[in-house]
């Protein structure tokens, strides 16, 4: 199997990039070849902008994003980091996406290699997308890191439920044909100072943390995908049928 | 009422500038003060990472981001644009985030303007924050466009339900104190050959949000805000009390 790792962590020692030291361990020694995809130290440009553009294919007055990036996927165009991600991904069975949770998502740099790669018309449209999207037959994964502890995170904790902040970047993954997988959260990473925890319980759980990861990475070619509808639950108008299933399942 | 406009669109020609100019006409005509902070414009840089500080005042060697954002808070040493943005907040009663939705949250340059200026250690703290959060007094409200129709996008909508996409974003600014109002949501702005209509329809439809918001803007200063749950709902561990009446609603 083909490993692509996301790694967006401006620290490439922090426990963020520990986890992607695990995770390459661990599917190397299991016969799977890995990329590391490490978005900081390529100083990936999550903007999207005209700027990422030779040129603008469409008006040269006026910069409408998805038009631009249809005309440049179909002339063959598009920016070269685009290019380059949109390879890896070409070349990936699965796709971990190892980073912390700030303000209740991706850091901005993965937000925009969101924005930027799925490139519309190249990787999705109107009729290419959820279970017909590009990616179907792939997986992904996020690998989730937060400060505040596993608690604070269930449904009716004061940190939000954790399905409600990573259900949009699941959405996405799936919007492209992605099998998703249940994530990998590993709450309460604390360190530097700021912490709820005396050092060597810290310690511990950062370790138990990497060995549950190490563990786990082991079922990830072989675990059933978080359930989403598809073009046969909706009606005309993209609304769910009554008679889906999934309509009936509450949260 | 001073107002701040925060504006994520790489055309400032596009619909969400448009809107922009809709707020400032109206505003202005109304007696309020209103700044609009264009981020693209201003080549805001979304990345937080060790190049946005002179130096690092923790660790030369180690980027820890909410350590460096404290230490430099503290010092005075905040990078410049992070600054200028925190006075632009001070000096604000009401803050008007306007962007379209990309994969189902903000453009990464709005995205990075949250973990870049909300600094730990000034804006928030473990005991300053949701309903003891800095910005409390002060009141936020997202306007957001989306490319797909208004019906895809409610609780059975195959593009997913807008409450989920935004909750992240409210639940961001909640967090540092803002009374968060409903959303401003402007559905199905098509142009530049993706669309689901007919020109002459798309027009009249452009022109029925822009007078929607139009209207709007002159109650935000007195609307209710979105409730959300407080330290005094939750018990020693951060979990919502039995007794919360926001813990029996559903959704």
């Amino acid at each position: 199997m083909n490993v692509l790792i996301v790694l967006a962590h401006p620290e490439r020692k922090s426990f963020n990039g520990g986890l992607v030291d695990v995770a390459v361990n661990q599917l190397v020694a299991a016969g799977h070849s890995v990329e590391v995809d490490d978005l900081y130290t390529e100083q990936f440009d999550p903007v999207e902008r005209p700027e990422c553009y030779v040129h603008q294919a469409m008006d040269a007055n006026y910069f409408y994003p998805l038009n631009e990036q249809r005309a440049h996927y179909e002339q063959g165009s598009l920016p070269l980091d685009v290019q380059r991600e949109l390879a890896r991904l070409e070349w990936a069975d699965l796709v971990i996406f190892q980073f912390p949770l700030w303000w209740h998502g991706q850091p901005a740099i993965l937000k925009g290699w969101f924005d930027r790669v799925l490139v519309y018309g190249g990787r999705y449209s109107s009729r290419m997308r959820y279970d017909k999207g590009y990616y179907r037959g792939k997986r992904a994964v996020l690998s989730v890191t937060t400060g505040s502890p596993e608690k604070t995170f269930q449904p009716f904790g004061r940190a939000g439920n954790m399905v409600q902040w990573l259900w949009p970047i699941h959405s996405s993954l799936y919007y492209v044909g992605f099998d998703v997988l249940a994530p990998q959260v590993s709450y309460g990473i604390q360190g530097g100072g700021i912490r709820y925890q005396e050092e060597a319980a810290i310690m511990g759980h950062l370790e138990r943390c990497k060995e549950a990861w190490s563990v786990r990475l082991h079922s990830l070619n072989t675990e059933q995908p978080i359930p989403f509808t598809g073009w046969d639950d909706w009606d005309d108008e993209g609304v769910l049928c009554q008679s889906a299933p999934l309509r009936w399942r509450l949260g």
